[in-house]
């Protein structure tokens, strides 16, 4: 269970590691858009392992095949399955994994939950399985730009080292000029020689990766429960690694007071407005026509290539070494990840939108 | 859409600030659970305001009636329907809200997005929908005390106020014994005093609630898309006024390297445990049989009573007083919300994990 | 579980025969929508018992309140909550059935699977629950009406008094012009004498609703799983009493070969039309602007006012006398309901098309 | 939307007539169930093309892949990926259709719903999607046998040859024995001579299959709208050529009297039982012991290789010719696909039993 995100755009993840490959069906695509593997190929580009040095050296091109749900170069409205074979595994690489458990790692809980599990690169809990996600999320996008919606996620901080604030909505080219994905170059370098000097010494760097989204129209978003905010919080708390959300103004928000925070209401060319944006360009769960921004935070790699304490699967203590290809920092390749979730559930709360509040005159 | 939550113990919410009350209906309950109108009452107590001089002196007694559900004491295993109804609405005090937005609440929003709105003290973006989560939490706490897990909420800093870090997991007297709902006393007082200046000056606070499961068994969870940590990331962004939520080290721990933040394994009284909680008792998704943990930020509350600039509904500059019963500081009251959405995630994940898991051998 | 219906106009039923009351919560339901009480009363009225001599004598007047989503007349987009108390409810009529079986009722398996169950008028399994059926149907209604979609059921058999073929479509005041609300007169009236036949000898019959729907427009439905005749099946299959549903040409269609029941593609009046309507206004799940018709077989009540074995919670075997205000025939007043299902069925599918084919422009 | 079956053992389908293949993900499945591709394989021998002379002469093997959720022979309780690639697809014999509707298929419903369609063997509309079902209910079925629920179909009707009634519950032998899965062999081989002399006229046939279940529990099953037999009606409803649903008495028990109709309680070996059984294995929704089953109607195939009069794309009257390799009466090869949907509805509504009334104990 657990599985499948969205209501109405809805997609259905598979896959291991190290198993057969790792798909994804998409059900409820608008009919007639435009589709080739291309587009999808381009996102899983930036998400693939190998890409530079400050990633993990596992070799896989990560193609795509579109199995289902295009016709003619259009998409049919039925469901669009896409499949990524697994190339380059190696596992017998995962054979002390069989019996210890990784620190950190989902070996455990797996283990005990299901009473069974793919010790093999971590099985059903490997990243890998974001494929998935950013194979679905690039159709999200393409979607999206045609109501003129662009997403945009970049590292902001690697460790301790931050970009400064005010930073302009960067345009694509500049967050992938670095290998960091973070658009200020001078901070991007300090990063990746911060990632390989963790990577040197078989350690592990974390950070966070902040989304911008501009173009939302007003009324995206729901009241309670499906908040727009509410569903990219799970969106991201449901990507490996991840240990915080915050939206706006955050934590850092609440050491303001009231007449500090709000954001005044104005009118600028015609709009209604606000004149700061610590909302984060969401009102009552809906989106307000200011930028959508929010942060999300990555742990440290659990993986380390130091020895370790840990128990077996019988319980008793022991050591493990730390092995497997691995990334020092798995934020530069989150990045295309953050920005597939997000498509996803803006897409999704669009085509609630559409359905509920757009669709019918009863004047 | 988006007003019902939960896959096996869903609950539907409905009603509005001044109408005919707020009510929630549940689906799913497992049948013969001990229930009455107390179990309910004593949670929403907890919630409703004018429990003190540091919340709203808006006059209800949020009584709840069960209408449906209960047969001798027992629930029935179909639907239970609770109703709270409106008794000191006091619309007329939001005559100048219909045509002016005020800020940072959902009122531009919700008339965005709908072309229609409720004005009245917020109409369904008003806390006092909150109920509905309280009423239905209720219930999943007291099923949950079967399994002998225990959730505990508690204020741990209001604006730049904290409790010290290392406190026992405290007991709900000790929570309740100061109306801040801080259960360090010291701080607590501090705290009260700080809410009280903000409320003399028209001004408001905010800050962060901890929310602690003792008692959780491993294995409940999932993987992918609805982690656990994803599912109560979202049902806390889905409160009024949250702008983030970490789980375990959150956002902290992106500072340390891999090596420092790794919970080791070990083995304790005969059961595999970690050494330290920086997952914050979830990994891969997946409940590890330690403290659960997590922090939510609440904003300070956006009605202040200060004369603020704003619009009107035909787009045009003007300004607002801030009017209307309203609490300087929301952190008190969410405690017990916090601790039903808490609940209610819990419970649905056990119910999941129970289907899933716990109800076929192959052997 | 299984207490909601429908995707994005979704609704939530509660409450038992003898309880607080029944209710109905509607989440999605589009704003501005013009609604108020007596909209659902009218639809209530045609259900509500006592309305004729061939219906229980129970005594209610079925008032509905409506609790949330209104202000100012019109909807507001978030949840209307509905509430119909219970007044004549007589629990000591029923003292008998709390220890003894009643025979093709379902008190033996609610008392099987939930360990527990409400006794008094069959508790949660009445068919009273359909009042929230109806009042929610009666909003999907409306709304359909603003599409000019128009559902029109009517009793077509009782026990072997048939209509003749071929009745036009009937307007709703030729099917209200009977008591048995078959709209064809001679029949009718010996529908009532059968009727009031089986009543005089303590007995039941059963029959055949039609339900018809003109105006609708070509595109409304989905493949695979969630056809509309799949999903008109179920919310059919889902009343009490019923134990046969079909669409078009149905059973009989069977007899036919391919040769004869197709239906030949013509062009009338500019449009594709089919020369024929064996198909029932369906086509691979999906409307193909015929009219829909299916035809739903509900069985003799089950309770008769004659002695019948049975068993009590104790297994032993015993008699017991049939009691309670209960209808000789559950067919007139199963119409409103019918037509509830069908409109609910309808306008989900619409929002359903209208998010996905006619929200996205690509060209 | 609407590719997806079941809450809590949930399959997604993918896949046209003549694309990559189809494929189908199961998420929800219980952990450590023994499985391989020949549990499926046998399932899907049993619905593929070519098997008989009775059948379509499209030469496929349709060879499953299991892509994932197996480890060592055991399922993970993670998502379970199959595909099986289309082979022999032929699309240049449906060239003729991209320019002109076929009768009574969903050519026209499909175009006008999406604007767009593959036109090659109907694509998403041809039944050949429903490898997907019969994939995934055959790990349905292996589970359920865990329980000793054990799933029959049989063909029961041709045309207007029908098996005598009061026939013994079939061994899975004495179905497969003829090619028309027909188990009564007398019948069986007039049904034979039915179909080839209809396929010899290029004409077609149908009838109905009749599905009996044994072994069922007390007490699975629903409520309200997921009653047992709803969900069944929709499943069956929700395949292709489907045009009518019956359990129990059926539209027949509708022409007897309540005191003929009811089925009385009495004792037997120690449990509650019926004396007979007009419900069909089901009251109120829930099971009750007694043998399952209900009838599902299949019309004659639409194609027929006769020259039919229809329109083109531009609404133009033309005619076209039957061609295609197609099955002159479905009903042989829909036998396991109506065993897979009774399976998957049977083990979705176990585990939701299991979650909600057999998880928790609170006396």
């Amino acid at each position: 269970m657990g599985n499948s995100f969205g209501k109405l755009f809805n997609i259905s993840s598979w896959g291991e590691s190290h198993g057969g490959g790792i798909g994804v069906t998409i059900d409820g695509c608008p009919p007639r858009l435009p589709l080739c593997e291309s587009d999808i190929q381009k996102e899983l580009d930036r998400r693939r392992p190998g890409q530079s040095k400050i990633t993990t050296p596992r070799d896989e091109s990560d193609q795509v095949e579109i199995l289902s749900g295009i016709f003619d170069g259009l998409t049919l409205g039925t469901p669009i399955a896409m499949l990524v074979r697994n190339k380059d595994a190696r596992p017998q690489a995962y054979d002390e994994m069989k019996e210890k458990f990784r620190p950190s790692h989902a070996d455990f809980t797996y283990q005990s939950k299901y009473g069974h599990r793919n010790h093999e690169g971590g099985g059903r809990s490997s990243a890998r399985e974001t494929i998935a996600r950013v194979a679905a999320g690039a159709v999200a996008k393409k979607i999206l730009s045609f109501k003129k919606v662009e997403v945009r996620a970049y590292v902001e901080r690697i460790h301790d080292l931050l970009v400064p604030n005010g930073l302009d909505f960067p345009c694509l080219d500049a967050v992938e000029a670095s290998p960091t994905r973070c658009p200020h170059p001078k901070t991007a370098s300090e990063m990746e020689a911060r990632i390989l000097e963790a990577k040197k010494a078989g350690d592990s760097v974390g950070g966070s990766i902040l989304c911008r989204v501009r173009g939302l129209p007003v009324g995206w978003g729901a009241p309670v429960f499906d908040r727009l905010e509410a569903d990219l919080a799970k969106s991201m708390l449901g990507l490996p690694a991840t240990k915080g959300f915050e939206v706006g103004s955050g934590f850092e928000g609440t050491f303001l007071k009231g007449s500090e925070h709000n954001d005044l209401f104005e009118s600028r060319e015609g709009k209604v407005r606000t004149s700061s944006n610590r909302s984060g360009g969401v009102q009552g769960g809906i989106s307000n026509g200011e930028e959508l921004y929010f942060r999300t935070a990555f742990k440290p790699t659990a993986t380390v290539l130091q020895k370790q304490q840990t128990v077996n699967q019988e319980g008793q203590e022991t050591e493990l070494m730390g092995r497997g290809r691995h990334d020092p920092c798995v934020l530069p390749r989150a990045v295309p990840i953050v920005e597939a979730m997000t498509a996803l559930v803006l897409l999704d709360h669009a085509m609630r939108h559409y359905a509920q509040c757009e669709s019918f005159d009863f004047s």
